[in-house]
């Protein structure tokens, strides 16, 4: 039994998806829809056709998981519950406020068509979401911690690129090791958001620009680094494209929490990533992901999901009898 | 709506599930049974009769979930399938070698009498088999590891104690500090058993015993030490209980891993656990695997089931819109 998986849209995240399902011993690659011109895009595998997005009606039959790879901010809210009529769909829907909104949409469109939905998944949403709600679980009296990088942020790289002045950027959050520690070792102190993650910018100036008026710029910037420690470098664009072409990222789930009739025993559960590529891990989720929708939809166990929904033993490509002797 | 519990033998864990029971928002404690004399036991809290294990039966219909705190040796095999007979179950059984032939004899006892029996819960087995197999679908190229502790292992301290000459012992695991990280640096190495941990124990030895016998007798031992690099320190009984009485313990499950087309990204993922008391943090997670069993039983999904089949929303007290509002 293989699962026919389609990815549509066909940026960093799509070509994640496709490098993950070529690694996948249960799924092929059946199409890849866009809405560019086909004939502009080459796949990094050649296995299979791409296509139209205006072609997807005919593929109804053809595919049983259709991975969306859009954009949260104006893609996916479209897109996914028109795909959700056609498909089964995963997408890593992450505008968190409107998660609520999308999951009602997209739960009509795949109840009334008796399709299975899994939103919001990738690492953040996603597997980080699954173990603040474990660690909560197992540990009422206690305090939970979100740490994200080192890693690269485009929302705030993008930010910074949209001030004049400014020809190219890139941004790290970097959480601040010492509190981070302190969490590790069981402690649960108050932390603000300066004490959490500071923020580091390379930033490519136009030639002849006003270098501190692009730091004041940045620095002051509201929501996205004026309550934060900002660190500005200015660099060469050679220097920009050598040493920070990559999308590294990662982070921890942490909590700390309390047991004893006395109050007297303290533990600490972390989930930690480090990631080379973001793309490509977070592709690596969506195709198990997908495997999981594959499996409820089997089970004719339809509507909009969450990870939260998802046995464990839906992830997996093992045999429970596989699963039981290898990592039970 | 609230989860009549049930606890079936008082030792360490079953005082670790009172207490976690005691802090679950939708459950309480109907009953502690035990087969020992009931008036020779104090419960922690005083809310529930101590009762005799030949009683079981009478509560039928008064316990939802019975959390079951026997040992793996000789208790457990037996124990829960004939308590699955009657009331919904959780067991931490850890014997691994065994786990396929238990979790036969308790799905044929749940499934004749639709009762609903998850096995083998707590950290580890438990948390970190869920980890080793979320993580190694994530990532399909790479290497897996679990390093535990530092923390006492009781099989060790107990085969200590059965050398001539011996009063007392502890034995701490301890993870080789450099090799975890070598890992965590997104390294895959191979590792000998020798590499992965240490042993240190800590012995109180008879007047007038053979120190350097006893030392070899602990380092020479097979299948517990041989394969390990073992320090034996020689304490007093008082040192041993100022210093040693407590039961802490963790570790990591670690996995790294590749992806891309040149395999040029590498990844690690880690699920760390760092406990001051290992009885009272599988008391936590049973509990928790406790509410996760009332929920399946309750939508009929009847049988022996492990940790691989729970949805994380069922181990969580929170509402459907409360976890996608405060942990998605």
């Amino acid at each position: 039994m293989t699962i026919r998986i389609g990815i549509m849209g066909y940026g960093n995240l799509g070509r994640g998806v496709e490098y993950a399902v070529s690694q996948a011993p249960d799924m092929e690659l059946s199409a890849v829809f866009t809405r560019r011109d086909p004939k502009s895009i080459k796949l990094c595998s050649t296995q299979a056709p791409v296509l139209s997005a205006d072609t997807l009606l005919g593929w109804k039959d053809h595919i049983d998981v259709m991975i969306l790879c859009g954009g949260s901010a104006t893609d996916l809210p479209e897109m996914t519950p028109k795909a959700a009529r056609l498909f089964h769909v995963v997408d890593s829907f992450d505008t968190h406020a409107r998660i609520p909104e999308h999951f009602h949409n997209v739960n009509v469109a795949a109840t009334e068509s008796r399709h299975t939905a899994l939103i919001s998944a990738g690492w953040d949403p996603g597997m980080f979401s699954m173990n603040r709600l474990l660690a909560d679980a197992i540990l009422p009296d206690g305090a939970s911690y979100t740490f994200w990088g080192k890693g690269v942020s485009q929302g705030h790289s993008d930010a910074i690129r949209r001030i004049p002045g400014v020809v190219d950027a890139r941004q790290y959050t970097v959480p601040v090791e010492e509190n981070v520690n302190r969490v590790r070792n069981k402690e649960c102190p108050t932390l603000t958001t300066r004490e959490k993650h500071t923020r580091e910018c390379f930033v490519v100036a136009e030639e002849g620009a006003d270098l501190d008026a692009i730091r004041q710029a940045i620095v002051t910037m509201p929501n996205y680094f004026d309550e934060y420690d900002t660190t500005v470098h200015f660099v060469s664009l050679e220097e920009l494209r050598k040493n920070h072409s990559e999308l590294p990222h990662g982070g921890s789930v942490l909590r700390s929490g309390i047991t004893g009739w006395n109050k007297e025993h303290r533990h600490s559960i972390e989930y930690r990533l480090e990631l080379d590529s973001n793309p490509e891990f977070t592709g690596s989720v969506l195709t198990c992901c997908a495997r999981a929708v594959y499996h409820m939809a089997q089970r004719g166990d339809f509507g909009c999901k969450t990870i939260f929904d998802v046995p464990p033993i839906d992830f997996s490509p093992l045999s429970r009898d596989e699963m039981i002797s290898k990592m039970l």
